[in-house]
């Protein structure tokens, strides 16, 4: 964004997006005291004090006397986002669960639930309605104290970003399903909802919250049945043109390989997703969670079946790895899910098939850690998208607005 | 950048980004009326009229009556760059060629000057002589009139962001050689030296040259022994941690391919680039480009093997692309060099591959065209590179400053 001089309309322009920069550090970072705000933002202490007492009197920042023991000086007062006043309702539709969160301003997680579901094709209607029946006694327990400010959306599926539209989801066997829609319907809200790909905000859950947090270019790869990711390109989301960027598991690595759900044949995620993993153990490839779980027992227990089938996935993990590297240049890459678990027995093939795949330079640059969200990293992202419109504006909603939720049905 | 009202700062700070802002638009989309660099920049038209006057006292633009035959009120005058008065050199080291030339803002290539160059090692300090000796009789010609604000070199290799390192290029068997140093030192212009990978450079220029205005998703790929690209993402260069991004040529697409020039196994580069494509024409594939001319003469000339390599070439191209469809969403793919060469015969096996390989959602928004720009394409993209310094600050470049330029060993 550039500064513009439009004379009239100046300094109200200035002062929102000023709120914005405030809100967006206490967000991301705080409780921070006025000094670390200054030297956060160059704003001047005065003009921090005349933003934090408007974002204080809509309810979205407190300010308190820091208890700055022994430190020379007036002690600079801390402001903290109040994770109490104004939340959003996080949604996941996971491959096994369903889960439900309520996160507050300043990414407190409020209340979570997390339920199994079973594997197989069921309508969006039936799902949402599940999610609802989850979301109903969180949103009870806040009513009267918080307002919800958005609902974000974390769906393992192709996502189209301007509507929420699930252009395919294998899993579910849905194509061109409306799923913002559906959400918007269902749950009553009358706030914005933001559906976007599993991998996507997992990607963001760790560039802001968790294993990725300062870190410019970080690829994020998570898989379970599919492989997802999410890649962070200078600080900020890689979306593409319709939002369907990041779709690394379907990278195609072994043209003699088999056929993906996808459509096409050698796709990565045919040699590193769940089933490859089993079907190298020995096991029934469509065995699940409880098949993959006990893939990692034998593991433990020192099975050479299990620690070959894990090491062999492994060098797959690290082929695509290295592609992935030439092409983004990537300092950090986080590991989610299935590829978490593998990491300790996996981490010497990874590194061997950088060292040898990867151009030395980017290679050079790259670090390999498991992810530090666990499951939750894509649902904390759903939070992280339905913060963003106050975040980006927050003056709209300073004005007195109704601070009740309003839960569907009642 | 988010406004900051540093109180003191800030009106100097706004009049740096708004002259800023205005220069880019005259640099890009010159020339422009008042009225439309209202439309573009949302700034007043008395503002407008102050910077344009600061830009004109400095050298940097012209205004002038517009002539606007018919159209109803006031003409709006119209403001253009000045090529003869900022200049900046752009060098390109390139496989089969040396180039120099002389761009004036706004982009008009002034001079422009490209020699055949041997294939094989040489070292830096002789390939810079000969460019320098390439570059004085443009400078000599420009000087009196127009000073020199930057040096860009496009150059055929992996090169470090930070400081213009070349990590490695295997065609001149470098490895970490200081280019950007050894052009400071020979040129002895005295202005910032920036280098840069001619994949990068080449997506940069048909994005703000070529066949790419105005997109925000785009893949460049160009290839002769070795391919290289560029992307685009949201407007601006993938650049990675180091600057490394992008080197798409080193995905691995075939695990049992042959060895690639950067050591691992099975590049894209192995089934795509000119080796690859004489190879199947029954070529000896360190032919060069003497060898590839005589496969499109064969093909124009209906020779089914030289048709057949052409086809079964494309057909990896295409298996490549979709990949990147996958990972990126670009809205178009710019076939650069040997491939914008290719197209005319291999459009079907692309098209074919991306409908088969790539993802439906994100395969039905892209288009693939042939470069605009040729082989020139890297060196124009290393001119827009050299006049960042004065578009992002031209306030820098008002003060009076020495216009004339100083001519190397002179």
């Amino acid at each position: 964004m550039t500064s513009r001089e439009a004379s009239g309309q100046r300094s109200e322009t200035v002062r929102r997006a000023n709120l914005s920069t405030i809100l967006q550090e206490l967000h991301l970072h705080g409780p921070l005291s006025r000094s670390e705000l200054v030297s956060r933002t160059g704003l001047t202490r005065s003009a921090i004090r005349g933003l934090i007492g408007e974002l204080a009197s809509g309810g979205l920042v407190t300010e308190e006397r820091s208890a700055s023991i022994g430190a020379p000086g007036r002690p600079s007062p801390l402001s903290r986002p109040r994770a109490d006043r104004h939340v959003v309702l996080a949604l996941e539709i996971a491959i096994d669960s369903l889960a439900v969160a309520l996160v507050g301003l300043g990414g407190e997680v409020l209340e979570l639930q997390r339920v199994d579901r079973a594997r197989g094709h069921l309508d969006a209607d039936r799902l949402v309605d599940d999610l609802a029946r989850l979301a109903r006694p969180l949103l009870e327990r806040q009513a009267q104290r918080a307002a919800v400010v958005g609902i974000g959306l974390s769906m393992v599926g192709v996502v189209r970003a301007s509507d929420g539209m699930i252009r395919v989801a294998p899993n579910l066997g849905w194509r061109d399903v409306p799923l913002a829609d559906v959400v918007a319907r269902k749950l009553r809200l009358d706030v914005p909802v933001t559906v976007a790909n599993d991998g996507d905000l997992g990607a963001l859950a760790e560039h802001r919250r968790g294993a990725a947090i300062g870190v410019d270019d970080v690829i994020y790869v998570a898989g379970e049945v599919g492989v997802g990711g999410g890649v962070i390109v200078a600080g900020r989301r890689l979306e593409g043109a319709g939002g369907y960027a990041g779709e690394i598991g379907h990278i195609r690595v072994n043209p003699s390989g088999s056929e993906c759900r996808c459509g096409a044949r050698g796709c990565w995620e045919t040699e590193v997703g769940e089933r490859a993993l089993l079907r190298r153990a020995g096991q029934r490839p469509t065995g699940g969670r409880a098949a993959v779980d006990g893939v990692f027992r034998a593991a433990a227990g020192g099975s050479p079946v299990a620690l070959d089938a894990l090491t062999a996935t492994g060098e797959w993990l690290g082929t695509g790895l290295a592609s992935i590297v030439n092409v983004f240049n990537p300092s950090l890459i986080v590991l989610g899910s299935l590829f978490g678990r593998m990491h300790p027995y996996v981490s010497a093939q990874v590194e061997q098939a950088l060292s040898s795949g990867a151009m030395d330079a980017p290679g050079e640059m790259v670090r390999v850690v498991p992810a530090a969200l666990g499951e939750d990293a894509p649902l904390l992202g759903a939070a992280e998208l339905a913060f963003e419109p106050l975040l980006i504006d927050p003056a709209g909603w300073l004005a007195p607005r109704p601070a009740l939720v309003r839960v569907a049905g009642a």
